[in-house]
């Protein structure tokens, strides 16, 4: 089975739920953007993530979806599975069901309220010790929604003590130079480097490259340009793959509202036929006819800007 | 079915979750957590709070736990039943359940990131309404752990609004003339006056009902004392009750320390009887030996005060 | 004296306040500064705030700035002059000594601490009051930094409340929905349509114009690139404006990094000839070697798609 | 000139600041409230703290305030002044003044905005360093305001570094593990051992002296006890001084209200006579006829107990 690891580069997409306009799971959608996903050439799909509203299933509609997700992708691409709980037993356990139900790993956040290093590491001391070696995890740093700031101090001492952390979702913002001093801690060769997928929707991908990160585990509606700007990065073209990241640039930092930009993104994967509705369940933003006039006008502007 | 409604006041204690050592699920040591609570007089029990450790169980746990405490208080205490949740579609789905199983009105509390007063409204405003007009609520307002912060003014017109909501639980702190307010807004018999039972541990008990409250909805481990005091101060003895309330004071301040005194609450509990494990599920404060003997000391010096 | 009013409309540039490499306020280098803004054709100059270190001067440095670029300026174009201020003795006593030293207007944002709406209301009654209706206000609406988040609802009641409420620092973000609601609520003549100018390094600007913004009042080290989009924007060509900023949107992008974005803000001004150092005080990001490095790069490629 | 030192012990009563009505300084009714504090028995008086409404003060205030009670304590009791400060070049310079006028040691806080354990540092490496290591300091640790929470790891790697830290105004809260774990860090003889004296208003003061606290740096209405309970202790008498402090509880925990309860402790100190006004500067909390029958109550129920 494949698994994520040190070695994992390139685009992980993060992957809304699909939902109907009742709000209802759309379990027989979930095909549909899957496949317009694996189409645009991405890497790995991450589901049960911020994106996918993954703190509104039930555990039961979690399970569902994760394994609607694995049968489709059927091991054609890798599979990361949100698995973020505010208790540590149900998130072990739902992590041993992903992982057999074949995930390649594991995106987890840590819980709110943790304050200084020693808080941080003791949690996640217990979960990585609990999921055993053999799980590989991808930790979310995201520190906009979790309110838990994690320092390079603090990561190098979970990369020495746990084999089983291989990825950092990296998500701290500005976070700039955190990616450095990440890459600096492991230049000498004593310290395993890990994979630095970037997120935020990518704000500040071509800088990040630059700085040492592997690829993107974000969400963004037009998935084929991620995939192309890390293609021609690590073809060495980052001049090339900063040009085209530009191109996109309006839409993406429009996109990249926090919490509205959900509503955005999942209305433009609607509009480009991956979802069959852009319902997002409550609470949750919801578009108004100005949100999308101004959509319009920029969705024209990047196809003018593309056909041109 | 009795339901709780404006007229309530009393106890409403607020109960943890019982856990096996191993952090199970301790369904076979409910019956006996449940008996210690009736015996010491409570109105009624009001389950998966904060306390409650209700964001660690999964859906099934929290089902399950429900309907065992409504099956060994069978009608003779009122049983309210906490139904906060990220999603509102599975807040109503699992409120509607517990409505279904026997429960007397539910217990909500507001999602994070709700910051004016419209926001507030019209998070409230959907819950309410889609709960429907024969779902009694109780609205827990604590903002020191969801950060939302309700005014008077938001209250108001809830009340004004919505039928169902029928209670507040008072703890925003300080919040003394919070009461004072909302009391003063019924007043006149224009606007319903709604049932105010106080939270934090009853650290103001006394204080809050000779302002208007109508009683407590709270974890203490020492049921018995928040209940003669409000009987005591519903016969009219107002510096009786408050100079039980004295007594008790110092080990109720130990005990309300947030996050922390979680874990000396069951630890009292335990000690008392109650329950078979003092044990927290992940992630969660434990007791040291400096901390056990501290206890010691406090519930001793009450020991003595009581004995006189 | 020229006023700030409900209808200025324009560029009011953030200015940084100069410091000498050894943290010394550098009146001496202001002079250089004011004129660098005023020849790229801003229509005011904004001193002390957030950008402007206000909170790490005394008194008395704050004082002597102030007087500094008012005299520089001589009144050519408008200063605003920050006065934000813990305390309301405080701030009053300032903002008089600015207005009588030629101050065009105060701009003023929210002490912390505020959370529902009659609280952020009943602060800027007693602010506005005491200020009295000769002395206009722009208020600073900047959630991300003082955690106050002002309802529609709240602005509109101070803006028919208060005849010296002119104008809205509108940095609420997410907040495009935000500006066409403000908007909406004057739409019918019947409240006063207060000017709004955006901030937030101007990240959303073209869709902030759209939506009816009136300019823009932040910081950016290439005003003349927010001079000429306003201005194609006023004269009706809204796609040429938005084509122009594009171009720098990358660097804008850049700069616009919560707090570590100043150090890189300054460091661009300096390159740029228009500060003698690019020195923060203590404490405050520095730019690293790689940052730098970065900042050349973006810097390049701007230039590149300047000259093509 | 006496200095704060490891060795400090007992009472430093956080004073307020006393204005007029009129929200001016009342610097001639100061020498009234120092007479309060030394007549009450105090071992020393911390000025300039929030308590003191420090950060509605001009540098001018606060300079002039300094120097009176300065003045009229004149050497018979230490007294400590608060010199937090956004900016560390002002925060620096109004140390050395206010040392160079007499004062015995500082209390500093550290800024908003720290997050993990090297940012602590950092911040507080640059601040002990300026002063220099003849200029003792007290570090206020209190993230209910600063949001900055300091681990103990960091403690005790400042402790090691800059011998002018020398004592812990703790008032971390939950915190009474932090006060054993410190002891415990010292308690072989390899680290110094700093003072630590607690703050909250002595809320759990009883419980921290037990676990190894010197005293209390804090502000409460009622000095004497707290002077009472430390000389109790010190003697041997933990019980007996549990006792006399389990009197006052009721009407500490009362003050002991966040933000509030500063209103409360300076009405309470107006009608004792320490103040001629009971005024906070704006914003600040004011009672209502609700909260001043409500004091009276308390007030009168601590006679009742004290008179037996």
């Amino acid at each position: 089975m494949s698994r994520i690891s040190e070695a994992t580069r390139g685009v992980y997409i993060i992957s809304p739920t699909p939902f109907t306009d009742a709000g209802e799971l759309d379990l027989d959608g979930t095909d549909r953007l899957v496949d317009f996903f694996l189409d645009k050439g991405v890497d790995g799909i991450t589901i049960l993530g911020v994106l996918g509203e993954a703190a509104k299933l039930t555990s039961g509609e979690s399970d569902a979806f994760m394994k609607k997700v694995l049968k489709r992708v059927d091991g054609r691409k890798q599979v990361v599975v949100g698995a973020s709980n505010p208790g540590t037993d149900n998130l072990v356990r739902f992590a041993k069901a992903a992982m057999d139900a074949g995930a390649a790993g594991l995106m987890i956040a840590p819980i709110q309220g943790l304050k200084h290093d020693e808080q941080v590491f003791g949690y996640w001391a217990e979960v990585l010790q609990r999921l055993g070696p053999d799980i590989p995890v991808c930790y979310q740093d995201f520190p906009q929604t979790t309110g838990v700031v994690t320092s390079v101090a603090v990561l190098n001492r979970l990369i020495d003590s746990f084999p089983n952390l291989v990825m950092l979702k990296h998500e701290e913002s500005p976070g700039l130079p955190k990616i450095t001093a990440l890459r600096a801690a492991s230049a000498d060769g004593t310290r395993r480097r890990v994979s630095i997928l970037v997120g935020n929707g990518g704000l500040h991908l071509p800088q990040e490259l630059r700085r040492g990160a592997d690829g993107a585990m974000t969400g963004f509606a037009y998935p084929e340009m991620l995939v192309e700007v890390c293609s021609r990065f690590h073809a060495g073209d980052a001049e090339g793959a900063e040009d085209l990241f530009d191109v996109y640039l309006p839409i993406l930092r429009h996109e990249q509202q926090m919490g509205f930009g959900l509503a955005i993104r999942k209305e433009v994967l609607f509009r480009r036929g991956a979802l069959r509705s852009a319902a997002m369940r409550h609470p949750g933003p919801k578009l108004s006819k100005a949100d999308h006039v101004e959509l319009d006008q920029l969705m024209a502007r990047l196809e003018r800007r593309l056909a041109g």
